[in-house]
């Protein structure tokens, strides 16, 4: 399993009249965090995940909210990831504000590979499954 | 258990690049579905339960997405609510594109009830609990 | 010159920490009531534009916010539209909260037909430029 | 008036089913190449902005599409900003790709000061006037 930390800082556009993040705004995060995990680790930057024949879709996402964010919060996302099969990676998020302390959101995501022109289930390149799976 | 259906549009927003609608898009779906439930089955409209004193925010959200939507479908949403407790309600949603079609997205949302002064939890008003539980 | 009334709810999602709609929310607000005016006076809803072969591309936006709306504020947002040659179709936008009110906001864009696989200025439909234009 | 260059990437959420960057999520790139603005040359970052008694709210927008950007794009923004009077700022925003490249958008937003209480306009800090006038 690898493990990265993506730093973010919420946006007024994350937030709504309650003065907090909206929570559909997470899944801004998480994707930003997924998205930088990808390149660094993976090697895989989302133009070329783009460009490929083989696209990734969501299948699932989910979120728990423990604690609230505001506009200006400085939050540290880590993400980690494993492969499901060749087919499909779960990548886990929590939020922090900064090291030490509570984690104020969790996330978890799956993605799927597809043929994009298909759009059936295709097994991930193998270079990236084996980064996975090591 | 109160049970209703919510009628939507994906609109060109809702899309990214792979031509189908994008995953947090859908809650923008479940949103508007229960807003709308709500307002019907519960009597409180968005207005009303922004200006009481207490308000409702999102403590867990979940999607599992079976088929993709594309711009301009015609979605209908089915909402159904249960009070977890004086102070929590769970909506789960499922979309489908006509009533006799296979579900493409599932959805379920726990909202918790807070007094929006100190953003600790509270019993929701008794009126609302009762249609809930009734 | 065509003229359309479209009615809309100011969401959660639309608001930001200011307790009042997000100035780039204004922009849903206009798409949909463009949307809303092609299918209804020009014959052409989201889901025909997008599978011709002529794509609609946003060329200019603007907006004017004189007064702040609110989460829950019923809205209407008169659309008018003229085609500026075969190509493009200016829509002047003006939001009311209700028929005597004064203008909440005034917004423009101009949308320009290009052929889809080209991403070139093309000549809209000729039914499309008549409408616009009688 | 004060230069800045901010650098962002087109996320998948930026886009649409048309495969380019949807029109309204320019104006999270305006957004947030301000907020950078703010802080760096007139050193208020948004949690500041947000906690002090005065708030900026959006009077104006503006865009013109030159040519379309697409996810993965590394996109740099000009921000140049001036003082239109004690209350009101105006900036002014190019994107392009690269530093010698043609411009792909332009954009323009006015901010007014406002009291956060009253919502009326009202003289910004004098450090900031002086060094948007400087």
């Amino acid at each position: 399993m690898k493990e990265f930390v993506y730093h973010e800082v919420v946006k007024v556009y994350d937030t709504d009249y309650q003065g907090i993040a909206h929570y559909a705004s997470y899944y801004r995060f998480f994707t930003d965090s997924i998205d930088a995990f990808n390149a660094k680790l993976l090697g895989k930057d989302s133009k070329e995940l783009v460009e490929g024949n083989k696209w990734f879709v969501v299948a699932e996402s989910e979120a728990k909210y423990r604690k609230p964010l505001k506009i200006g919060d400085n939050i540290m996302i880590s993400v980690s990831a494993k492969a499901l099969s060749r087919k499909a990676i779960e990548y886990a998020l929590l939020i922090k504000r900064n090291p030490g302390d509570e984690t104020t959101t969790e996330g978890r995501l799956v993605l799927v590979c597809i043929d994009r022109n298909t759009f059936r289930p295709a097994d991930m390149h193998e270079g990236m499954f084996n980064l996975l799976d090591s």
